[in-house]
């Protein structure tokens, strides 16, 4: 893992601590991002900090730093521990303050970030992966990156357990998004996903999708789909900063078109790279 | 803050770090209790411990600790800090391992606890506190005690810029709980309160309350009310391990009742003492 940040100092990994009663731990009190890396260069970074910044101000948090600060830090983070590939992580918390619901009057905001190389997921790319269909149980904020991630867990957690990668959420038979990822579908060649409100994380590669749709022709909704739409789709798939674009060949026991990648995901895949070099340069070396 | 516990060592408060990709930081994957003591005895402490392991299992989370255990440790924390009347503050969390959603094959459970003199709220009880009311936007598990609190930090937080006590809860005109608390009304000499579903926590004091009301001779029906109820309610009161019977005199700009406690919600308060009494002997100094 290299070194980390913690709030302005870089320390080793072994330092790396925080307090018993740093809001984040006692109640998930702070934000976070994971920002995709590809060939030493961040990709979609700005979007991904002004996000950072979106979701403190919805938990009422004021950073201590300007985005122009943070971006130079992550820039020297991820310069110093050589990372090529892969993502940062990076999330900010109230800090510490003896426990109470209302906010402390002062406290000191704990950021903590770190890097990982992560090839691209060129095999599920591919292939293509499988997806179970579960409630969406989690609050009605889910358009704050915060750190309550206990619905998304445990949906992804049963996902997994069933052998699949992704759970796709939805409330009374209205799919919203992924545990982890927004979803997509396509038919009758239109691509149909939930639009941006406060029960999806409207996402960084998301809003990158939408906007290669003009570039390829492919006509869009922002619309919410129901479940029973979603199994009669011709094409599905799923979409996040790690993820990019994974097309999903199985929802449930049932096959997704004929079963494989369809020819849209396909194209999306393919101008989504393009989109990837265009920021950051030819990617070598970055498959999985 | 004397010592605390962290897993089955007792050490100072200022050794008290946990490590950064702790699950309850990144996603407040865990699970929390407080107990309330009262003369160096605790309160209910039983079904305070049943509910943490039950809330581990809703969760996935296994503990590595038998409830004897955990009580023996907590009583020797106690004493060891010759905690007179105030509380223990006791959450476990999944523990360290590298960040990803579903759960992690190996991690340790992470146990912190910590006792704090907090007398009992004894000015508020007398005179009565108020409250705001709020969109409940919280997720739909709220039967489980966890450490996602932020929809409840903000709600407490936006009641106390208000100047008010607490928040109620409501979900398209259906009370809820409180924010940190549960809710009850009384109606023509009968109590209201949401019954113990998965949209509220069921308090520990809840439950003795709804004991009482038997004791007393109050009949009580665990049915949801609406926000229209709660206005037009001849007594409201908010419930808490911190808080006791707390009477709310004022919902928004509307006074309850004639705006003082009422004599329901006295009589319970003198049961609910007595029952405290009962389990941890006479209250001398247990004042706010």
């Amino acid at each position: 893992m290299g070194k980390i940040l913690v709030n302005d100092q870089f320390i080793s990994r072994e330092e790396g601590s925080i307090d018993i009663e740093d809001r984040g731990y006692q109640f998930g009190d702070g934000v976070y991002e994971v920002i995709r890396v590809y060939g030493g260069k961040m990709f979609t970074g700005k979007e991904h900090l002004t996000r950072l910044f979106e979701s403190s101000k919805k938990i009422l948090l004021e950073l201590p730093f300007t985005q122009e600060e943070l971006t130079a830090k992550l820039q020297e983070l991820m310069e110093m521990n050589k990372l090529h590939t892969g993502t940062i992580y990076l999330q900010v918390t109230r800090g510490a303050a003896p426990r109470q619901h209302q906010f402390p009057g002062q406290s000191k905001p704990v950021l903590t970030a770190y890097t990982k190389e992560v090839g691209r997921p060129e095999e599920g790319m591919n292939k293509g992966m499988t997806a179970t269909v579960a409630d969406d149980v989690r609050w009605l904020r889910c358009d704050i990156k915060s750190l309550n991630l206990l619905g998304n867990l445990l949906a992804k957690q049963e996902a997994m357990a069933n052998g699949s990668f992704e759970a796709i959420l939805h409330r009374d038979g209205t799919v919203t998004e992924g545990s982890s990822s927004n979803v997509f579908i396509i038919k009758d060649n239109q691509l149909h996903t939930h639009p941006a409100t406060n029960l999806i994380l409207n996402g960084i590669t998301r809003r990158v999708i939408l906007q290669l749709c003009n570039e390829i022709g492919l006509t869009y909704k922002e619309e919410a789909f129901s479940v029973e739409e979603l199994y009669a789709a011709d094409e599905v798939f799923m979409a996040s900063t790690t993820a990019e674009i994974m097309p999903l060949v199985q929802v449930r026991d049932v096959p997704v078109g004929d079963g494989k990648p369809g020819e849209w995901t396909k194209k999306l895949q393919v101008a989504f790279k393009g989109a990837i070099q265009q920021q950051c340069g030819e990617l070598v070396g970055a498959e999985e």
